[in-house]
């Protein structure tokens, strides 16, 4: 298959900083489409792929999947794209597109195995699939997504996966009106599903262990804001809310979460503690609750999702950064210090040696 | 409020064995119902609740809420039954009947308090309530159940904690014709889910840690059979299931049974291990996944169970006793010695001194 060489940033091992590196990029291929990266979003998952956190990491590893920019190609057979538009690709591009999963439209579940945007087996060119910290993206028209026009595009990108993740349990669970939904922990994720519930029509009520972001939280959306380990505000909260978002991504008490849901309540996981968490028996058995989780999204409800934020003018809340200041990023990525997501503008590639 | 003296078995403290006492029964008031006891089944809640292994135990208790009896005296208002019927009482006795749940039909999850036919305060008299070890029970008429006329009625009496306990999540889930519904452990509650959900169209596969219930799991009427620590077994039952009614009261690796299940699948928690089950983040997010609790049922759906056994000819595999062996038969029930319930023959009570 013909290739192209592309400028990029990655690292070759776990230890290493990032530094530009050239990958090979296939050229469009009869149903695929070549989007130019305008902007790419930094993700947790991210760092800890970088740092082969969860095993399995191939290197030289490139990362980035919250990919936003512009159609410079289309293969022969593509027909929802065209040269100029705006367009944006997620977590997922590539499925067997046969198996139950698939036909669900849950690619991220594909028996045969999705592939990744990144550090996934590369179906075409062989090796591992590359991602967005790069100028050029590939990948069949099924797994582009048409970007809407938001005012501000950087802002939007961190949709492309902390959106979804958060959209897809909301909608999943019944976020709406005369619902009371919590949202465990504010963070990339945490402060984009106040937004989304919010915007949903659901009463919001925020968790936090900083004191410093109970004000942020309303700031954002929230109705109400606590501070978890102040018991006596915790208590008030006791069997009063129909589901919760939890967000975060280090080991936490599930438990005094189950206990403030309402009967038939989940208290949902999208972040990935990496040490088991321990749930009581009478947490759950108590009120018919479940200890959920959920993994992004698929295809079509990526789509819906942008289309949903665009309509209501949602985008996160960004610092936007240049190529050059990315791995002082993961650093502070490291410690929890970001507002809220990090974007790189990737004009700012065409500066690395 | 007028009371008379009944027979009853019961203890005196969490050491001692139990032998026969008398206990106080209100008169029937105007919604009442009277029931002489026929049948009363032993629940593994009862030797919790004996041994005060949850705390709270009220002495002298009096355990049973698997109650199956007739009609002797009905008060002056009741509309629904009369004397001579057949009729059962299981977990619930009073709620509050205004709040959310009762509204709702889950009485169990009353928010001002839900009474237990046993050791739960008693609001009428005072002290708290006594169970079904005894010759008679009175309660409003709100909680008393139509009792089929089961050809066996002994051996219908487990339905009313041990049936309900699995037919509500078995419902709640989605048990029909086109699902693969896992029940994990044979024993009071697991034999009775695989009579259940065969009964409602689902194919049934029974995991057990016991060679010598394989076979018992077929004859129950279970689809397929596996020996839990058959790895190679275990294996070929990776994401194929939709559910999982997990019954077991010990501590076990609830995350083997979490990568059986298809995606949005269950595990349904209806036991109650006393200590905490460790669940890998991993295993619920992959697949959104679902670690859940269920508790008994409302009234009316307690009814609607025992409609459906009566229907499908569904009653438990019991042991019938005489009041003298209870202590014995608790003896063997902490072994899991039972096959697979025990029933008390009421009419035995007369003979204790």
């Amino acid at each position: 298959m013909e290739t192209k060489q592309v400028q990029a940033f990655g690292t070759a091992a776990a230890t290493e900083p990032l530094k530009g590196i050239s990958i090979k990029r296939r050229v469009v291929q009869a149903h695929d489409v070549e989007i130019e990266i305008l902007y790419c979003g930094i993700c947790h998952s991210d760092l800890h792929q970088i740092k082969n956190d969860f095993g399995g990491t191939t290197y030289p590893i490139v990362p980035g999947h919250e990919i936003v920019g512009r159609v410079t190609a289309v293969g022969e057979h593509v027909q929802s794209f065209k040269v100029g538009d705006l367009a944006a690709v997620g977590c997922i591009v590539d499925s067997c597109g046969h198996c139950e999963s698939c036909k669900d439209g849950i690619e991220q579940f594909c028996e045969n195995g999705v592939t990744y945007s990144f550090n996934s087996p590369d179906k075409e060119l062989g090796g591992v699939t590359y991602g967005g910290f790069s100028k050029v993206y590939v990948c069949n028209e099924k797994y582009v997504l048409h970007m809407p026009d938001f005012k501000d595009l950087a802002a939007a990108a961190p949709l492309l996966c902390a959106g979804i993740t958060v959209y897809s349990p909301l909608k999943h669970w019944g976020a709406g009106p005369g619902k009371k939904v919590g949202i465990l922990g504010i963070g990339g994720l945490g402060h984009l599903a106040i937004k989304i519930a919010k915007a949903m029509g659901a009463h919001v009520v925020v968790f936090t262990t900083s004191a410093s972001k109970v004000a942020d939280a309303k700031r954002l959306g929230a109705d109400e804001a606590v501070l978890s380990s102040d018991a006596g505000q915790m208590a008030k909260y006791a069997r009063s809310l129909h589901f919760i978002i939890d967000t975060v991504s280090a080991k936490h008490d599930v438990n005094t979460y189950l206990n403030l849901l309402r009967h038939d309540g989940a208290v949902v996981l999208v972040g990935l503690p990496p040490a088991p968490l321990e749930i009581g028996a009478f947490n759950v058995v108590m009120g018919n609750r479940s200890f959920a989780g959920s993994n992004i999204g698929g295809i079509a409800e990526t789509q819906e999702m942008l289309d949903f934020c665009a309509k209501h003018t949602i985008v996160a809340e960004i610092e936007k950064i240049d190529m050059g200041y990315v791995n002082k990023a993961f650093e502070r990525l490291e410690k929890g210090d970001v507002h809220y997501r990090f974007v790189i503008d990737m004009n700012s590639l065409n500066e690395i040696p």
